[in-house]
Formats: C-alpha cells, sequence, structure tokens
C-alpha cells in the first residue's frame, strides 16, 4: 500500500493522559485511537496486526479440532440467574442495558452460559461428545480502572474456546491438546521465548488452572518461575506446598512481574450442572456434560508484543504479524530514484509481498527513517541516490543496527527463502 | 468437513414463535440460534455464510479504495450532543449503558460521530483528500418489534463506509463508484436479478438518497419498479414530480413488496460542521469536509438470500457464499460405499473444493436427501450401491430435479471449471 494513500499519520506525542507504552507507541503510529480510557478503534495498520494474530489463534483452534461460531454480546438475565453470576453482588463488572418495554439485559463479559444453553439442542448421546466450539467475540467488562492500554479494556475482541466432554479422562486429553495449542500460538506470535505456563489457582473441579504470562515490567501479575523446566507458578498459588507438589525448588524460582496472556481452566460440571446439560452413556445412564474453557485476547497479546519487544526508537513487529513485511522508502527529490522506487514497489507487489510504500514526497529522510522506526515493520528497504549509486537497495531488519546495499535478485531470494511465518 | 463431526444437526421443527420463514430455515438447519427476539447467534455453517458474504463486500469496499478499521460500541455521550443525536426523543434506538462511576454510555447504532471525531487528526489539508474508511463492525439498535428473522435484529454486523471529500464534485464522482460497487455485491451474492436501485428520500444536502431494493414478499418496504430501466422509486417519495423528475412513467412502473439490502446516502457537511472536520484548501481557504455514507448489512442480506431462493424444501446457496460447494452423501451400509465416499472426499479436499461429507451411519438415505435439501449445498454428490454398480458418481445441483452418474474425473473436471465466484 502507498502510504501517501494510508489516512493515518504517525503523530510525535500520545494522549497526556495515556501511560502505558503499547498504547502511546499504537496511538503515535496510528495503529489505534483512543475512543475514551479503556476503549480503542483499530485504524488500519492497527486492525491488520489484529487479523494476523486472529489468523494465527484460528489456525491453531481449528489444527485441535475447534469449530467456528458467533454469539452475541445481548444476554437474557434468565441464564445467568441461574449459574449466579446475573447479581452485581456476584459478578462485578457487568455492563446491563435495557430493551424498550424496561427488560433489564446484560453485554456479555464471557459466554459459558449462552453455549452451554445451545449445546443443549445438540447434545444428548454420547456419540455427540466431545466436541470443541469456539469464536470471536466482543466481550464487554465494566472495569473501574483501564490504564494499560490495549492490554485491558472495557470493550475488547477475545477467542474463547469452550470443550464439552464425557468425563474428565477425555477433558484431560484435550486440555493437554489446548496447552499446546495456546503454547504454538506464543511461539508464532513471537513471545514463545518470554512466556511461561504458569500454575494458577483453580476451582472445584481441578487444583489448577493454567495461565500463559509473559514477562514484562507492566504486567499485573507476579510469578515464580523455573527457568529450566519452563513453567512457573502465580503468586496467588504460590507456598511451599505448591513448590513441592509441582516437583520445584524454592530456590531455583525467580521472581518476575508478568501479562497474563492465555488462560486454560476446567470447568468440570459447574455449568451443565446448572443449566441442565446432560448425556445419555452408552449403557443408558444420564450424566452431566465435562466443560472446560480456553480464553486468549488477541488485542492484548498485541499490546504484550508492543511492550515485550519495542526499542526506544518504536515498535518491532514480529514478521509473523507485522501489518506489512516491508517498509519501502523513497528518499529525495531525485525522478530516478522515484522511478527506481515504484519500480521496486511494483515487482514486491506482483511477487505477494506485503509492502507499505512511504512514497510520500514532503518529507524529509529523517522523518521518513524516524516512522518506519515508530511503525515498526520487519524489514526497511531505502531507495536514494546513495542507493543508486551503488546500483542496488538498501536493506536492514528493524532490530538491525546497519543496513547493506543489495540487488534486486537478492531480495526476492530472501523473502523467497523467508517466507511468513 | 464430516458431517460426523459437526457439532450441529438439523431439526424437524423451528421454534413457534419464529413467523419468518429466513429464521424458520436458518434454525431447521443449524446455522443460527435465536438467543431472544432479535438476538441471534451465528454457528459453524451460518458463519461461513456471513464470512463469504462479508469477503464479497470487502474485496468490493477495497477496489473502490476503502481502508478497513473497526470502531467499539461503547459511545461517549459528548460527540453525539454536539449532532443532536445522543437524547432518545431525538433517535429512538439507543441502548445505553453505565460505567462504574454512572456516566451514561451508549451502544452505538451508527458510525459518524466517532469517525469524525478520528479524522480530525488526521485530516488537515486538500492533500489528505479524499478518503474513504470502513468497517464491519456490531450495531445495537433497540427495536421495540422484532420478527424478520435476521433481516431486523437488535444487534448484527454491518458494514459502514464513509466518505470524506473536498467537494460535491468529488463526492460525486465516488458515489457513483460506490453505486456500481454495490449493485456487484448483490450480484456476486446472487440477487442482483431481483434488486433494484431505488430513489427514497434524501436530505439536506441531495434530494435523494439510494436504496437497493430486493424484491421479497416479506419485505417491508413498498416499490414501484421500471423494469426495463432496472430502477424503482420508494413509497415514501413515489409522486408524480418524482416520477417525471426522473424520466419515467407512471403507468410502466409495478408496484412491489421489497426488503431493503443496501443504502448510500450523501450527508453532505452536516456532521463535519457539527464536529468541526474542515480542511485548508490550495488557496488557503478553511473548508468543511463533504460527506457520504454506505451501508450494507451481511446477515440481512444472508437472510434476502433465503428468502428469495428457497424453495419448499429447503434453502438453495448461491457456490458463492454457500458454507460449502459440495454436499456428498454416502448412503448405505455397504462398506464398499463407504470406501469409495472416503475416496471421494480425499479427493475434493486435496483439489481444495469444500465439502460438507455426510458420513453418519445412523441416517436413512431419505434422512440424508432431505438435510441436503434443507441445508441447500449448491451440489450434491451421492456414492451408493446404485451409484457404484453403474462405476460413477451421482451429481445433482440444488436446483435440479433429477441427477446424472458420472465419474470422478468429469466430476473434477466440471468444479475446475466452475470455480468459485
Amino acid at each position: 500500500m502507498r502510504q501517501s494513500k494510508l489516512f493515518t499519520k504517525t503523530k510525535k506525542e500520545a494522549p497526556t493522559d495515556e501511560v502505558s507504552k503499547n498504547a502511546e507507541l499504537l496511538i503515535r503510529g496510528g495503529f489505534i485511537n483512543k475512543e475514551m480510557a479503556g476503549v480503542y478503534s483499530y485504524l488500519p495498520l492497527g486492525l491488520r496486526v489484529l487479523k494476523n494474530i486472529e489468523n494465527i489463534i484460528r489456525e491453531e483452534m481449528n489444527a485441535i479440532g475447534g469449530q467456528e461460531i458467533t454469539m452475541t454480546a445481548l444476554q437474557n438475565p434468565e441464564l445467568w440467574k441461574k449459574t449466579d453470576r446475573w447479581e452485581d453482588e456476584k459478578v462485578d463488572i457487568w455492563f446491563k442495558t435495557k430493551l424498550k418495554n424496561d427488560t433489564e439485559l446484560g453485554l456479555s463479559f464471557t459466554h459459558e452460559e449462552p453455549l452451554t444453553n445451545i449445546m443443549k439442542n445438540y447434545i444428548s448421546s454420547y456419540r455427540d461428545l466431545p466436541c470443541f466450539v469456539y469464536q470471536f467475540q466482543t466481550k464487554f467488562r465494566n472495569e473501574t480502572r483501564a490504564k494499560s492500554g490495549i492490554m485491558r479494556t472495557r470493550e475488547f475482541i477475545m477467542k474463547d474456546l469452550y470443550s464439552f466432554c464425557k468425563d474428565e479422562t477425555e477433558h484431560n486429553e484435550f486440555y493437554e491438546k489446548a496447552k499446546t495449542a495456546y503454547q504454538n500460538i506464543f511461539k508464532r506470535v513471537g513471545i514463545g521465548h518470554l512466556t511461561y505456563l504458569t500454575f494458577a489457582s483453580g476451582g472445584s473441579f481441578s487444583k489448577f488452572s493454567h495461565e500463559f504470562q509473559t514477562i514484562s515490567s507492566t504486567g499485573e501479575d507476579t510469578i515464580y518461575i523455573d527457568g529450566s523446566k519452563g513453567i512457573a507458578i502465580n503468586k496467588e498459588v504460590y507456598n511451599d506446598e505448591v513448590i513441592e507438589s509441582l516437583g520445584l525448588l524454592k530456590e531455583s524460582l525467580v521472581e518476575n512481574r508478568a501479562v497474563e496472556v492465555g488462560n486454560i481452566f476446567t470447568l468440570g460440571t459447574r455449568f451443565s450442572d446448572a443449566l441442565d446439560l446432560k448425556y445419555q452413556t452408552e449403557t443408558g445412564e444420564f450424566k452431566p456434560v465435562f466443560m472446560g474453557s480456553y480464553g486468549i485476547g488477541p488485542a492484548r497479546l498485541m499490546g504484550t508484543v508492543v511492550e515485550a519487544l519495542a526499542d526506544d526508537k518504536g515498535i518491532i513487529w514480529p514478521e509473523s504479524i507485522a501489518p506489512f513485511k516491508v517498509h519501502l522508502l523513497s528518499l529525495g527529490d531525485n525522478e530516478d530514484v522515484k522511478k527506481e522506487a515504484n519500480l521496486v514497489y511494483d515487482t514486491l507487489i506482483k511477487e505477494n509481498i506485503e509492502v507499505l510504500f512511504d512514497d510520500r514526497d514532503d518529507l524529509s529522510p529523517g522523518e521518513k527513517f524516524a516512522d518506519a522506526d515508530l511503525l515498526g515493520m520487519p524489514y526497511r528497504l531505502v531507495i536514494s541516490s546513495r542507493s543508486m549509486k551503488e546500483q542496488g537497495i538498501e536493506i536492514k531488519k528493524r532490530n538491525e543496527e546497519k543496513g547493506k546495499i543489495i540487488s534486486l535478485e537478492e531480495l526476492l531470494k530472501i523473502f523467497k527463502l523467508e517466507p511468513r511465518a
């Protein structure tokens, strides 16, 4: 895409009320717009990142047998009363609204209740199990404070998967698959090396739930990491008994701040009991369905990537989720340079390489370099009088200090050897 | 996908409170789930249709220069007070909610206000214009009655594009392009032959707005069609003067019920004046930006396709939006039949042909045929003892009476000659 056509522009300053690094950089880069505290719109560059993350998650959920649906924000209180989650005293993050006839409705903060209710139409026999259903859907959470940029917001897209199994054994088998799928996701979006499977508080049906925590100084959680085993314990369950039960040693655990980027949870029969989701076994008995839930917020992941990987010049996107793979800069007023830059642009487009082309006339080289650093595409290509003299294109990765001049043929060879992850 | 794995199943009956044909067929087919009046979830088959429609719309919007974003549902009243659209007396379809600190927020029913406000960050000069921005985003509308299935709901995805131009001339140029793009969309989703560009009431800045109306006995609108010219007049502006001004003759106009499937509207400076969106001209003057809006609801389109094309056995999906191109049925218990059906399934998958494979063991041929008719995939393939005897596969289009037996090679040739529209 030609940057002269992109309607967003970078800014020198972020809003003064924005304290988080992710929001500051994303707003300055024109990735997002702050509508109010904790509510952000996604502009073209930001939406491209979000969709890339969603697609990675979707692929991993499909690979473990997930079937995609979309539920609704508007919620009928009746279902939530049955699970005792309707009253504001029980759940303090509801946004509620009203129909014209004064009937109160909720805006969902999660979807166990409506999905369990849908499944009553389709699950009646052991032959209908197991099944795994997920969605990307907007959650509304009436957070009292929202100051972590796009990492804790009042309205956000969440991927939530729910598993429906015959019993705990079948559940555990899927739960392990989901764990691996989650680890694949964090690896693919570029924060695998910073992310730890973390033991956190469970419920009636399991001693622990599992969080995926990414090390970040701005994280809201404290975790204790065993680096050699690649696992961690959340402070909320951190004690001698737990350390021992996990076969860990207190002296090898290191305290860190971290962001919860995913969470998987054994629900057991909490919701199937309350909403009467039963199936008939092979021997004719009726049993409640055994459930699990698996959440991940694409926007929080996006914010975490910014927090974890940015440097003091701006964002550094991993290639797998970058809005464009390449940022092509044409420098100066020289007509030959412009012609060459257009040629390179057309060639990359023809080769299906995603490229943002800074073809703007009214910016200095310094301004273009600063924009490229802020926006953070993995590869920067520069066409200038200098590169023309050396009969090539200057290429530099965003995380490298210095570029080098190569030919268009060499460039295409590099990009073909390194397809999008 | 194997139908034995699909978690939804067809039903003989729809909910008794559901009066519309689209909802009845879509619920019976397991495409959607009714959460409450006017609120529907999309299950796997339904979501596939919706995404196919969205992708067609997206392609057409990108082709005319649209840049995709996503705004939010939660709305700050301040912006809407400036355009005098906050009070319930002015806009009677608001859903409203409250923050913890009692600040009232709205759930957007449209997005002129927030987008105009965003554009103030990016439009300041004639060089920034024109630009065209769109989204697929959830709208909330507090409808008093909701009884048309997925065609008029309280919560739905809408594609809304907004154009920002220097003046009316530049606006009109884009407006004509948008008209053509809309016509392409209706053609591509399979209702082009039933859809008319319809003159409807305009605003301060144009005599007419333009609706796209699809003939349907269940439509809420009445239009007067000139079949030879392919245009129509909405009853709301139908009078002698309008007929004459459009160069039409009263005697050639035919009254019809119709569904509004799209709407394009010249907004002029209504919002840029109220929210102070100005640009500086080449000569240094400040002028308000000239705007337009262009709406289309993918779910309403989906419902309209069902209403317009279904027969008494079920849905008939156009190939461009069908959840799967092919419904492959394996009939009976014969092991050779099952083996052959699996072979055909694997071959189609390998050829990237989207296929739903009815591999279920516990259903009679009659039940499988009835399901195939209800679900409405464009091609039905049958493998049975009979087709095996004739050494082939029975193929029948959903809208044909009788099938014929062809070989696998012939089948692949047909599908390669008719790629997805």
